[in-house]
């Protein structure tokens, strides 16, 4: 958390200590009860919502950056962060349309045209995916608000935010097929229709029922245990549970699950 | 091509015209005859074998940048080049371990320790795929050399290549399964198991000889013509062309080709 005197600090000398022209953007996707959202914050200088993002401190590596980032935006720390994309247009420019005279009324700040906020700026996007009910939030000093909205009722975002959305989402879609997920999202047993259901919510559309769980079974990502839930006579579906070892070395090496 | 006073002149005032923290760096596959090779320049400064890569200009795109990027230092243009992963690992700095003595000697041109190509510098990786036949090479006044090499034969290469080349292949691989490919790489008119041949070539491993066939076909991707390449009277095999529409729709949306 930011008080009102390091974020002038940050406006007035923040690129000796951050890389000027590099930021990051972290596109948060939250699972919880069969729905997806995505974490959206409103900055206190601009009117829209946007992607939770800062500056890359010098020193500091991308991913160190990113969880640092969400961390004090949004208060949720040790998210398994992935690189979707990188955004360099030279129109992007983060502060460009910024109402310099607002700011000024807000923080006694005067920002000049060669001011180091105002160059061009390359963002790198990164996408995340948790269980909502592990998140608490919390937003810092540079944001008024930080919620949830479900995926299909996110508003226009600030920015090109609306794009980064676009292609964290597609990237993210792309990697369901080729890296395992769901360990800390579903319980430790599951049910192979619950994983099928899981997977629907993530990629957004109906899926034959038997893709994603067979190729999990066929590849030794899903084990099947000598249990069953209990729901009646006649239909008591058997648990399963992931293969950790299997589970960490195809999210390093990558898979086929389509 | 650059003259050896454009080469002084980037090192001494570089920075007022590119990005100083901001690199691209490009691994061009090529096919050619059911092989997959690399291309590889071999630096002035540095003894390694490295991808082709350089800074970006201010005011320019970072799709951009790699276009001209690839021209000057390959010769060749027009590569559709894709993002795989951008790298920032503050210990990767570019010529942090140059040997600036040698280079004093090479161009008279002095590098102090706070020099502005010695900063930390983050670098957008880009893969393309091109056919080798159609490439012209041409090693700018930055390269020696510049070569294909065989994807099994690729030497050590300088600075974090290693580990770029490891991820642009995963990307690369990973796309096979989502994007489209081919249309500038085989003959206008193929046969079924020709495109199979090519998709083991890329992936680099056999594969079930009906698996990316059947499922460019179902999606419209592929279609049937009414001729048959004449290799014998008992087997003739069809020839399939790409149909542009679907091709071009499915190369922006993403498709499931597994």
């Amino acid at each position: 958390m930011k008080s009102l005197s390091e974020l002038q600090h940050f406006f007035e000398s923040g690129y000796l200590d951050h890389l000027p022209n590099l930021t990051i953007d972290c596109a948060i996707f939250g699972y919880h009860d069969h729905q997806l959202k995505l974490l959206l914050v409103k900055n206190k200088i601009i009117a829209d919502w946007c992607l939770p993002g800062g500056f890359v401190k010098r020193g500091e590596g991308l991913d160190e950056a990113a969880g640092r980032i969400t961390d004090e935006r949004t208060g949720i720390n040790n998210l398994f962060l992935k690189q979707f994309k990188t955004f360099g247009d030279p129109g992007r420019n983060f502060y460009e349309k910024f109402d310099k005279q607002n700011f000024l009324e807000l923080t006694d700040i005067k920002i000049d045209d060669d001011h180091w906020l105002l160059q061009q700026t390359v963002s790198v996007g990164f996408y995340a995916i948790t269980d909502i009910s592990n998140t608490n939030l919390e937003a810092d000093i540079f944001s008024n608000e930080c919620a949830w909205f479900p995926i299909d009722e996110v508003p226009k975002l600030a920015f090109d935010h609306d794009e980064m959305l676009r292609e964290a989402l597609l990237t993210m879609r792309i990697h369901l097929y080729h890296f395992p997920i769901g360990k800390n999202m579903l319980p430790e047993k599951f049910t192979l229709k619950e994983i099928h259901l899981f997977y629907e919510t993530m990629i957004g559309k109906k899926l034959n029922a038997s893709n994603f769980p067979n190729k999990l079974i066929s590849l030794g990502l899903l084990e099947k245990l000598d249990e069953k839930r209990n729901i009646g006579a006649h239909r008591s579906p058997t648990f399963y549970k992931f293969n950790t070892e299997v589970y960490d070395r195809a999210l390093k090496e990558g898979v086929v699950l389509a």
